[in-house]
C-alpha cells in the first residue's frame, strides 16, 4: 500500500519542491503518492507551511506526521487540531553550506579582483595577477557555527584566517582572538573582514567610524550576518574615502533594502538579497523525506516541535 | 659580513619584487644587502631574468649562484659566462595555488549567480537562493597536478566532481572517468565544466559543436587551461543558443586576445587576461630566498638547471 503524501505548503512552492521531493522519495525505495490534492482520509503525511490553506487537521484521520518546510513554527504550534507529531525544518545543508559558499565565493571574488573582468567595457588586457591567498589575511568576526565553518573553508583554501569572538575560543585552522584588544588586532590585520556575529545590543555598530579606520587601507567588507552590525553611514564614508575598497552586503537594517538607500547606487557596494544562508528545496526536501523514511521504518523523527516550549 | 644580492631582473620588476624579497630575506635572519646596483666583485647572488641587462657574468668574481625569476631558462642556459649554479623558478605556490583560487572563485561565482548582483542597474531584490554545491555537479577535463588540485578543492566545498583523463586515474574525492565514453558521460553530467588539459594534437577542440551539445542546457564553461582546447565558433554558437549560459576564459588561441575577437563583446563571456596560474612576487620571492638560505647554510640548491638537458 502506498504512502500518501499531501503537499500543503503554499501553492507557489510546489514548482520549486515537486522535483526535489520526488528525487528524494525515489531514493528511499518507498512506494508513494505525492500530490497537492488527495482525499483527506487517505493522507499519511502532510508537507506543510504555516501559511497553508490547511488549518483544520480534523479530516486527516490516518495522519502520521506533519512536516514543516519552515524553521519557524510559531504560527502553527498553537493549532488545537494539529495533534500528530509535528517536525520543524532544520536544513543544515542549506543554512551552513549556503553560508560557506557565499562567503568563500565573495571572498575569492574580491581577492581575485573579478569585478574588473566581469565589467570591462574598454576590453582592458592587464595581466597583473593578484597575490595568492597566503598573502591575503582574512578576519571573521563571530565564531559560532557559521563563522567557524566559513573560517575553516577559507583556511583550507590557504587564506590566513583570524577569528574574533567575545569570549575566548579555539578552532583548528583559525587564529582565535577575543575581547576588545583582540577585535582591534583582528581588524588591523584583515584585508577582508567578514561579519558573522549575532545581532545583540553589544554587537550593534561593531563596524563604525573608529573600527573601520583600523582596517588596512583598501580592505573589503562582507556582511552576511546581520544588518545592524554596521553603522551604514560610517561605511559609506569609508567607501567614499577608499579606506574600504568594496562592501558586499547580504543583510540590511530594513529588508528588502529600500529603493532610495544609498547602498543601491554606490559603485563600491554589492547588494545580495539575503540569500547567503537559506533553506534550499533540494536539501529541505531531503530533510523532509528523511523524516518520512524514519517514520515508515519505525525510527524516531528528527526535530519534533516541543509544543510546551513553542518551538 | 653581509650577503650581497644584486637584483638584475628587468628594471620594471623591481617595484613588484623589492618588498616581497626584503620580507622573505628578513625572515631568514641573514645579514644582507639587496640592491639593483652593487660593485660586481662584491656580489654573492644575482636574482635574474634572461632579459636582464646583465649578459656577461665575468666581472662577478665571487658569485655563488644565479637565481632565475622565470621558469623558462632557454635564453640563458647557453651563456658561456654563466658558470656558477643556476636555478630556475619553480613557484608551485603561485602556479598551483593561483589556479585553485581562479577555478574555485569562478566556479562559485557562476554557481551563486553573482553577476546578477554585481551588475544590477534596476536594483532588483530577488531572493531566490541557488542550489547548494551538493546539487551542482562539476566536471574537470584533465587530471594532472592542476586539475587534481582544483577538483579536490571543489570537492572539499561540497561539489560532486567528476574528473576525466585520457587514461584511467584514481583521485580521492573525485569520480574518475576516462576514454571517449568517459568524456561523454562527464560532459552529460557537468553543470560547470573546467578545462585543464594540456595542448596536444589530441586535445585540440575538445569542446566542439558535438561535445558542447552533450552538456546540460545552461552549463558554464571555465577555460584556464589552453586556448586551442575550444572551438571558438562552436562555443559562440552554444552561447547564442543558451546551451552554454556563460563562459569564463583565461587562455586564448592568440594572446592578448585580439581587440576584434567576438569574445570581448559577447555578453555571456568573461575574459581574464591569462592570470589564473602565474608566478606571484611574494611566493616567487620566497622561492628565491629559500635558495639563498640553503646556499648560505651549505645545503643543496633546489631546481638547479641541467645545462646539458637545457632546462
Amino acid at each position: 500500500m502506498s504512502v500518501n503524501i499531501l503537499f500543503a505548503a503554499h501553492a507557489t512552492r510546489w514548482a520549486d519542491y515537486e522535483t526535489p521531493l520526488r528525487n528524494a522519495l525515489n531514493d528511499t525505495g518507498l512506494d508513494y503518492r505525492l500530490a497537492t490534492d488527495l482525499p483527506a482520509d487517505s493522507v499519511d503525511y502532510i508537507i506543510y507551511a504555516p501559511n497553508s490553506e490547511v488549518q483544520d487537521f480534523t479530516p486527516f484521520t490516518r495522519l502520521k506526521a506533519v512536516l514543516n518546510l519552515w524553521a519557524g513554527v510559531e504560527d502553527a504550534v498553537g493549532n488545537p487540531t494539529l495533534t500528530v507529531p509535528f517536525a520543524r525544518m532544520v536544513d543544515d545543508a542549506g543554512l551552513t553550506q549556503g553560508m560557506v559558499e557565499w562567503v568563500t565565493g565573495h571572498a575569492l571574488r574580491h581577492h581575485l579582483g573579478m569585478d574588473a573582468h566581469i565589467v570591462n567595457p574598454d576590453h582592458q588586457w592587464s595581466a597583473k595577477a593578484p597575490p595568492v591567498s597566503a598573502d591575503r589575511p582574512v578576519g571573521i568576526l563571530g565564531l559560532g557555527e557559521l563563522g567557524t565553518a566559513c573560517g575553516q573553508a577559507l583556511s583550507r583554501l590557504g587564506f590566513p584566517v583570524t577569528g574574533w569572538s567575545r569570549t575566548a575560543k579555539s578552532v583548528d585552522g583559525i587564529t582565535c582572538l577575543h575581547g576588545a584588544d583582540g577585535l582591534r588586532e583582528t581588524l588591523r590585520n584583515s584585508q577582508i573582514v567578514i561579519l558573522l556575529l549575532p545581532d545583540t545590543p553589544a554587537t550593534q555598530n561593531t563596524l563604525n567610524a573608529e573600527t573601520l579606520a583600523l582596517l588596512p587601507h583598501g580592505a573589503f567588507v562582507l556582511n552576511p550576518g546581520r544588518g545592524p552590525l554596521i553603522d551604514d553611514s560610517a561605511l559609506l564614508d569609508a567607501l567614499d574615502s577608499g579606506q574600504v575598497a568594496h562592501a558586499t552586503l547580504d543583510v540590511f537594517r530594513t529588508e528588502p533594502l529600500p529603493r532610495d538607500h544609498p547602498f543601491w547606487s554606490h559603485p563600491s557596494v554589492t547588494v545580495t538579497p539575503h540569500i547567503a544562508s537559506q533553506t534550499r528545496p533540494p536539501s529541505a526536501a531531503r530533510a523532509v523525506v528523511e523524516n518520512i523514511r524514519r517514520s515508515e521504518a519505525g525510527e524516531p523523527l528528527l526535530h519534533l516541535v516541543d509544543r510546551d516550549a513553542g518551538y
